[in-house]
């Protein structure tokens, strides 16, 4: 076989979509493909053409809306269907006229498949394969084939499986990817079949892998130490059950530690960036614990690792977050100790060291309010009003005092839901009152305090909420838990966030909010800051 | 090295605790070590005496309260200080006083770790390591080394990391147990590292993985493979950056794939609730696709794998889910279709078939409402009552009728939060009106609707609210996007879910207080039903 060029192969707008709670709309999938193209995948797999409309609808609108620099489009359907003719079978026409550089095709090679789910012979199920590649290679098309249940389909029938891939081949099909459909397999087997299988018909390969065991992205390397040069994945992993395999950590892993160029080096920079936006796109957020990409990746919390850190991040970390895009942090937590509130204060500009004062009792109020429900990884500005407190001594003079606050919430007769909030401020000693309407509560009680705070405090018009979050605590204990609330900002540039937890819901959101806007009237001035600290030397 | 039993080691609650958002009191620790002792785990590693409070609490509390069947407790420190006489080390005699039969040594194998993180010499770490285990050893403890950064330490240098495994064995330690603390390595790489240390000094060896190559269960088993007979791992992976080795699915791996009886094979039936137990007692649940464990770990949602899996299950799971406790549930989603909603309708008891009109009606709706931000994935009670007012030919007599409701949450110059919701609904002609306090919006409008319907439908009563969720639609658009709230109950014993989707937080929450009532309301009686169909043959 030739030396061909490493192929990285997408499915997330197909195969990815089968996650539970993913919906995506074709500008959701046009938006996910030009973010793939840019990150420097070879394909990308829009979806199935004919048997989903709004996957028929995407590849409509693919051909003039999207302009791939880097990946080619391909569309996944089905062989024709048994004893029919190729040429009047609407979903391989269908596929034809998804009018894609390549079309996946998906066949049987597990004996009991064709049997019981195709319902025919397995002979017929080879010239259902052959017919329906040799069609669309003589349309003009590349085509590839996905063996399903491959690796089941060997253990029960080597020789089948084998035909299987060499029937695609003679027909013209430029990669055979063995797909691990159902997830069992281990990567010895995993590297077994493939390399028995390359060995045995010669043919370019390619693997498809599923977690159920836990695998995915193990069997993948297994498969490509085996000689196979074509691998498939989903961003984070999404697709049905327990995921595919996770393309982000499969490439950071072929591109760092196996030098296989599957994006060039410096797109991989792009690879945390690329998962947010994916994530914020298809709302089901990367699991934050995912390999290189995700939000604790990189991050340091035990107080034995924080100090041996200060010597040389390189000793905890098994390669650069930059090289993929992503940051070292610390975590401020209690299990940390003293030494974490340093280091972060110091990642914040404080010059703070360990051992002094401000350091031992931002810690003890950092642990008595973590024991309350309080989150202060996240809530970095919560965490920074904080500690400025204990820097001045204690507390901070707050440029306003609050009175009361009302929000109500109430549905008409007639069926429509109005909400109200009103506060009460005192701003040296003369009253601040003003009420706004929203669309919720927190959304009322924020326009209620820029109303009553922005003619004041002008700086407060440029703080934007992105985002909102609620957990209940203690579950069990259902709407009589406790709530913590953490809220997103934007101001100037900079994004942060704040946190407040209460029995009520309604209550931890006022804080949060509170806290926001005294972070912004505190500012960051007359107070003695260093230049941010480096992530990694 | 003669056989002994494989030692499962499981360290959730030492190095899981890393794991950010994680804090657990002592009450937590002494329930999930219960726990963890059922499952059949052969060693619990509870915390670290001396280093952290709450763990030397822990271990005094453990010996009255703690009565283990099948697993040894251990106790996790350092070895003594570099220069310092082991016996009067504090560390060390924070170990012995922790009183447990096992006490694990984190050892240094990396060399720059003992120059820049110890500050010794090579040599004085090994006199370290050996001085601390004798001393452990005489003291009548079952002494195991965790060869910290052994793989990183064996590639910089061979001779000194199979030198502390010889020095850890000679001085009596049971278990060498090399550590992948960066979680950098790949299976090959581990694979060839235990090998080689179990060839070249013949001690029994331990594996101890981390997820930053996404490989850490296929790291363990390579480890396994190459002959290491202990290993460790967290349960959900929980731990540091990307976390440890997911005991759970490692365990499943090697009972269900290896046969290696890592727990008795009718405990890992017990697997997927301890799952469940775990997240609710540590307040991090595990990943819902998480293998075997995982809520949807064997949930099928494509119409494709529908329609086959009717025919047989067997073909489209490499395992049986009741071997680990779980389930095989069939999502409702646009994309599996009517054959979807037949086998999710089928499993709820009622005899529908794809080809009708109500499946066809059920599924434009369920089309139609996901569209909107709904999702009936987890929220069977409003796919249910969905479903029967298809059933009943698009609508089902209401039993009470909704005129109005309200809520106030205020926020007194005392400082104290009132919430005060009152309702407004009609029976038969007859207004209802009812008010409740709460210590939340959704909490209150619970009290006013029980208030006022209770009296008429005495089936409410048992009615228990037992979680809530908001998730937050559209992240970036802030407190102005939509809200879809996910409320669980109970109700004579069994537990189910609504859902609502609203801009407005509580009136999404209205909504699935609303489904709540109405499904037992309706109670399940004047339809045609199946018995609920078995999961798999």
């Amino acid at each position: 076989m030739a030396e061909r060029r490493f192929q990285l192969y997408d499915t997330t707008l197909r195969d990815g979509t089968q996650q539970e709670g993913m919906v995506l709309t074709v500008e959701d999938k046009l938006a996910v493909a030009r973010r793939l193209d840019a990150f420097g995948v070879g394909f990308i797999e829009g979806g199935w053409p004919g048997a989903v409309p709004r996957d028929t609808e995407f590849f409509r609108r693919a051909r003039t809306e999207l302009d791939l620099r880097s990946a080619q489009l391909a569309a996944f359907g089905a062989t024709r269907k048994p004893g029919a003719l190729v040429s009047v079978d609407p979903q391989v026409r269908a596929l034809l006229a998804a009018d894609t550089p390549v079309v996946t095709l998906v066949a049987k090679s597990h004996p009991r498949h064709v049997e019981l789910a195709l319902r025919t012979t397995l002979a017929e199920n080879l010239a259902m394969i052959g017919s329906t590649v040799r069609h669309l290679v003589h349309a003009g098309r590349r085509v590839f084939v996905d063996a399903e249940h491959y690796f089941d389909g060997y253990r029960l029938n080597r020789e089948y499986a084998l035909e299987v891939v060499r029937t695609a081949a003679e027909a013209g099909a430029e990669t055979v990817v063995l797909c691990d459909t159902n997830g069992g397999s281990l990567p010895d087997e995993v590297r077994a079949v493939v390399g028995d299988t390359l060995q045995s018909t010669g043919i370019a390969l390619g693997i498809h892998c599923h977690d159920d065991t836990g695998c995915a992205v193990a069997n993948t390397l297994a498969a490509v130490d085996a000689g196979a040069d074509h691998v498939q994945g989903t961003a984070h992993g999404y697709g049905e059950r327990c995921g595919n395999a996770n393309l982000f950590t499969v490439t950071a892993n072929l591109v760092l530690k196996r030098g296989i160029e599957a994006v060039p080096v410096e797109r991989l920079r792009e690879a945390a960036g690329l998962g947010r936006a994916i994530g914020e796109l298809t709302g089901v957020p990367g699991h934050p614990a995912a390999p290189y990409v995700g939000a604790t990746a990189f991050v340091h919390k035990a107080g034995l690792h924080a100090s041996a850190l200060r010597v040389d991040p390189d000793l905890y970390q098994h390669t650069r977050p930059e090289l993929v895009g992503n940051e070292m942090r610390t975590l401020v937590s209690d299990l940390g100790g003293r030494s974490s509130i340093e280091l972060k204060a110091r990642s914040l500009g404080y010059p703070v060291t360990a051992g002094s004062n401000e350091v031992a009792r931002t810690a003890a109020r950092v642990k008595e309010l973590e024991n309350l429900g309080y989150a202060f990884e996240s809530a970095d500005a919560s965490f920074e009003l904080l500690l400025r407190e204990e820097l001045a001594g204690g507390s901070l003079a707050r440029p306003f005092e609050v009175e009361s606050w009302r929000v109500g919430v109430d549905r008409l007769p007639q069926g429509e839901v109005r909400t109200e909030a009103s506060v009460r401020l005192r701003v040296d000693g003369i009253p601040l009152i003003a009420s706004g309407e929203g669309n919720g509560p927190v959304n009322a009680l924020d326009r209620a305090l820029h109303k009553a705070l922005d003619p004041r405090f002008p700086e407060l018009a440029g703080l934007e909420l992105v985002d909102y979050q609620v957990r209940v605590l203690n579950a069990e204990a259902g709407s009589e838990a406790a709530a913590r609330v953490l809220i997103s900002y934007r101001h100037g540039g900079r994004c942060w966030a704040t946190v407040g937890v209460d029995e009520n819901m309604v209550a931890a959101s006022w804080r949060a909010l509170l806290d926001a806007v005294h972070f912004v009237l505190l500012g960051r001035e007359g107070t003695e800051r260093l230049a941010p600290v480096a992530a990694a030397s």
